[in-house]
């Protein structure tokens, strides 16, 4: 009697990309280096925010980023003006970054002199969401023109970011964006979830991001928390 | 001085994929089994061919099933049903089959009792024809109804492909599509490629394809040619 036999092919590959950034993060972690990912839609100020965050940190700690990208070097080309190392992955058509990309990155990076890598995930709000890339904290980006509903549409991004950026304030007065439905659709969906209002353009918001971001470096690398 | 480095992912996927296909052509040629890679466009008529191909060499040969989608199982239970033994990958949303799913596949199957493995690739011109699966033949089906212009469309499928199946040509009397262009394209593109003209709804041109795919099998696993 013939039979069907039925694989999984998704579930394996997440669960070894667990595996894997499980043991990224026990490597970062022997080397004091705090990995944050971030991920937003095309647009979003993913690379405003990391020019942003290296202009303000930059004094206090080793800065390198990991850039993500389909196919163009344009971001790396802007982090390295700021006098950060990049490394720049392109994915030649693959929409998020897996945990054996972020390990070939670190393989090219010098751990032992960077206290802080960035990753600036593959521009969409789906496939990043699914795989784990080693980061010891996940942040995403809103910004304001892209509206409202986004929490109602990509519950699992949201879901699984420590920490909601809402870029783009500047433009509130004329977008109709309801701030207050956001933070409730999104506290729904995870109430631990640190948000942030932020314009990268003017700079309002910023400081108490990059508060944050230092208070968290301090407790992971020197344990002072 | 901050510098990028530049790493290029999938060629390195794609170069891992190649040596991982060449493994599985060297492992099946020590089972004597013939592996055949089908691809087409969602509706192109795979899982018809297959059935047809199932119902015309069952008698002469042990035939079995690779079943990809991303997530349904239909294809695989109608090939049950014609009594040969099929493995469903369902791929959760990647678009083509990698040389290390259907390695997955294989390891499921009964090698010593097969002498023809169909895979049927998830329904689409584009990624399929990037990644080599380790099959011995690559066959691709156009049908009457898509359109003669395939061919400049998505000359990658048609460059990669040693055999063109041109499905549905009962559709020839009332579609506008000129099969000598097809052809003139086509094999401008692949000058080596075997055409075959069939209806798998009418059952006219299948017997040619039969025997061509016999001689072949034939040819690799009893080096009859």
């Amino acid at each position: 009697m013939a039979t069907v036999r039925l694989i999984e092919i998704k579930e394996d590959i997440l669960s070894d990309n667990r595996n894997l950034a499980d043991e990224i993060r026990i490597t970062l972690q022997r080397h004091k280096v705090f990995l944050l990912n971030l991920m937003a839609s095309p647009g979003g100020g993913k690379t405003s925010l990391i020019l942003k965050t290296i202009s303000g940190m930059k004094d206090a700690f080793n800065i390198g980023v990991i850039e993500g990208d389909i196919d163009s070097m344009v971001d790396a080309e802007k982090v390295v003006k700021e006098g950060v190392p990049a490394v720049q992955l392109k994915t030649g058509g693959f929409c998020h970054l897996e945990a054996s990309m972020v390990d070939m990155a670190l393989k090219e990076m010098d751990l032992e002199s960077l206290n802080l890598i960035i990753i600036e995930n593959i521009g969409n709000l789906v496939c990043p969401a699914e795989f784990d890339t080693g980061a010891v904290k996940n942040v995403m980006i809103l910004s304001v023109p892209e509206g409202d509903d986004k929490p109602l549409k990509y519950p699992l991004m949201f879901s699984i970011c420590d920490v909601l950026i809402v870029n783009k304030i500047d433009y509130l007065s004329i977008a109709d964006f309801d701030m207050n439905a956001v933070k409730e659709r999104v506290l729904k969906l995870n109430p631990g979830i640190k948000i942030f209002e932020v314009s990268c353009k003017t700079g309002e918001g910023i400081e108490a991001w990059i508060q944050w971001l230092t208070d968290e470096i301090n407790c992971y690398v020197k344990k002072d928390c």
